[in-house]
């Protein structure tokens, strides 16, 4: 991966790379406001963003959290999936819109005089939130910004976007791919609060390639499922997290296969971008399982390491404390209630084999490699790039001789991890 | 809760309340080792520890962790199960003995030698290791310290045992009821690593009142399943969790349901003092669900909340960001697949509503009673006593009109579980 000394240089370059697919425009306007549950020393600030097809377009898919208290823009996502067509995306951080009483009102509202603008149905309209879970949205405040959203709309770039849809981000998350005469063009938001299916996540998809709107949904729902729900910070999965694809259909069709793949490719560094620029994440955690009977079991073991607070926090002190791995394996499987035997069970930690058919192989040598490997793959603090390197903690565990195997990207947990969270709202 | 200025004022206080139950004598002793896997910079220092009957009981009991890698200890521990009598308990700390190639034998070794020593079979003995997972047990030193720890086997107080089986424990934590002529008394070993099925926990439970058999082993396991069983730090499941009961049946029987109830008092408060004295623990969140419709969902519920990285950070940070809870809740019951109406929910922290038939409640007056709610459960650090305060972070949930509750005690995450978790070993 490329890196850079300064976010500056980092931002020119994505800039360059990353032309806005055909047909596509956006803009983004920060506000400031006054929560109405918080006695506030200083205006919160709010960035609303806008992201429009020229033209209506009916090739649009979406997933949504299955958190059982999704926040109003969920809702109302869900419903758009019927819609004909789709027009534009609005979004704004800061607050997520979950269960308060005007929550639904407040949404339809700003969808309502932003159609208005756009001269266009209200349900070719999608809404998308993330941040405070509990808040009422600044719905006057960030009525007045639709206007200068509309006028500001352009097809330069879609930087601005990536950049105001960060919450706790230490920098923005864009990937691109050129494929035929159009590309695929993909934005993420998301630190903490990382885990199945897609918590606290934000992801919006452009292409201009013409696609089915068929293949388009479910060439998406695959590729989520193998790399945005396959991530994990903090386990918790949010109310808000969404996901979705559009595509303006101007340029010619490619081979459904190739850009299955890209969309792929795509997907997964967005989802170890997500990883990396985590809260407080110093390492990043690569875990693969192996050999399970089947993908649940597969997924959920290498979740269960990849969760485990004791795991994260000694791959943090870059101490090789691989007992910890057995731990956390072992909890899991203890649970599952079905035959296990430790005999099948062997464990490699960056290429180190540390447990073999049953037992560990441990000594005073690997200890001191382990340890070296470990502190190779943190971020060099010393020497700050953007983003940062592309080194993962890779932890391979083979539990048996089934055929299945899933892979799962977590954080270490750190001082950062806690600062971060502590003092979220402050 | 009573509590001292110093840990000596308060260890004298526990001495004078907690004779040791009749029947019983118990030693420690420490030893200094140099492991096998790491290069030592200087030598690790171990308890070991003997909790002997005078003379050998059939009235014993034990539950285990459910990890799928047991420890040896474990392993061994539930043969002992069918024995007929036991005569002593072997206790170390700082190595826990799991799946090393030589560890049954070890185990065996050390028994067998213990045996001689005590003039009974093996097969009364049982034992229990904590500490570090993967390393080898240093048995030759373990063994030499067989023979002064038999020597001085003393029938005056547990305290010394219950500060040798410490590990990242703060203090001894001890707890007695006199009943009859007799008395139960616990002690605790535990304090990271808290999860369901009594994680990284090890429990001594002795009494001189005579039960039979059968009674000893339900009324432990019910009152294992509504205490231990509800607390969790780090939401992992430990190798080598084990509780155990013995009875010298010394003493006449007393009425069967006070026994149960002062049995349950003691793990109960023993549950407390774990979490209070977990890695770090600067709040006690004490998560009760109500109106489930069975007992598992209450518990799962009361779990998620009380296990969610982004809840617990918000308590340590004394951020009321209660829409973190709702998170939490909304993911668990989003996971279960069944039927569920936001509208049914109500959640009130500290005594204040936050959230009422389905929506939130929240304003700046609120926001205020909460911070300073939270303030004040926390550990007041310029005061230092011991042990700490008992003042829990009180989380009411009702989730419908089921008849099923559950109450969990957790933990805050903190800067201090970090640095005590990333540099464990060290």
């Amino acid at each position: 991966m490329e890196s850079y000394e300064s976010l500056q240089d980092y931002l020119t370059a994505l800039q360059k790379r990353t032309a806005m697919p055909a047909g596509f425009e956006c803009s983004t306007v920060g506000i400031d406001f006054l929560p109405r549950e918080k006695p506030a020393v200083k205006p919160y600030r709010m960035n609303v963003c806008l992201i429009a097809a020229e033209r209506p377009t009916p090739l649009f898919g979406a997933m949504f959290t299955q958190n059982a208290f999704p926040g109003y823009p969920v809702i109302i996502g869900r419903e758009r999936l019927k819609s004909s067509e789709i027009r534009a995306l609005l979004i704004n951080n800061r607050i997520s819109n979950v269960r308060v009483p005007e929550g639904r009102d407040d949404a339809d509202r700003l969808l309502e005089s932003l159609a208005e603008l756009l001269e266009c149905p209200a349900e070719q309209l999608m809404p998308f939130s993330t941040g405070i879970i509990g808040w009422r949205l600044p719905v006057e405040d960030m009525e007045k910004s639709l206007g200068p959203l509309v006028d500001g709309l352009s097809s330069a770039v879609l930087l601005p976007v990536s950049r105001a849809i960060m919450t706790t981000d230490s920098y923005p998350k864009m990937r691109s791919i050129q494929l035929g005469e159009g590309r695929i063009l993909g934005i993420a938001k998301g630190a903490g609060m990382i885990e199945p299916n897609m918590a606290t996540m934000l992801v919006f998809l452009l292409t201009d390639l013409t696609v089915t709107r068929k293949f388009l949904r479910e060439a998406l729902k695959g590729c989520v499922e193998s790399t945005f729900n396959r991530i994990t910070v903090d386990g918790d999965q949010s109310t808000s997290d969404s996901v979705v694809m559009l595509s303006s259909g101007v340029k010619p069709p490619v081979d459904e296969e190739e850009f299955r793949k890209a969309l792929m490719r795509i997907c997964w560094k967005l989802s170890e971008d997500i990883v990396r620029n985590g809260e407080g994440t110093n390492h990043v955690m690569e875990v693969q399982v192996a050999g399970a009977s089947d993908e649940e079991v597969a997924t959920g073991a290498a979740k269960a390491i990849a969760n485990s607070p004791l795991v994260k926090t000694a791959i943090f002190g870059n101490d090789p404390n691989v007992g910890r791995i057995i731990n956390a394996l072992g909890d899991y499987m203890g649970s599952l209630n079905r035959r296990f035997d430790p005999l099948d069970v062997s464990i490699n930690l960056g290429g180190i084999d540390i447990f073999e058919a049953g037992f560990f192989t441990l000594d005073s040598e690997k200890e001191g490699a382990l340890t070296k490997y470990l502190a190779d793959c943190a971020q060099d603090t010393s020497e700050l790039r953007f983003p940062r390197h592309d080194r993962n903690v890779e932890i391979n565990v083979r539990i048996g001789d089934g055929k299945f195997e899933s892979r799962v990207l977590g954080s270490d947990l750190s001082y950062g991890y806690i600062k971060e969270n502590a003092e979220y709202r402050s």
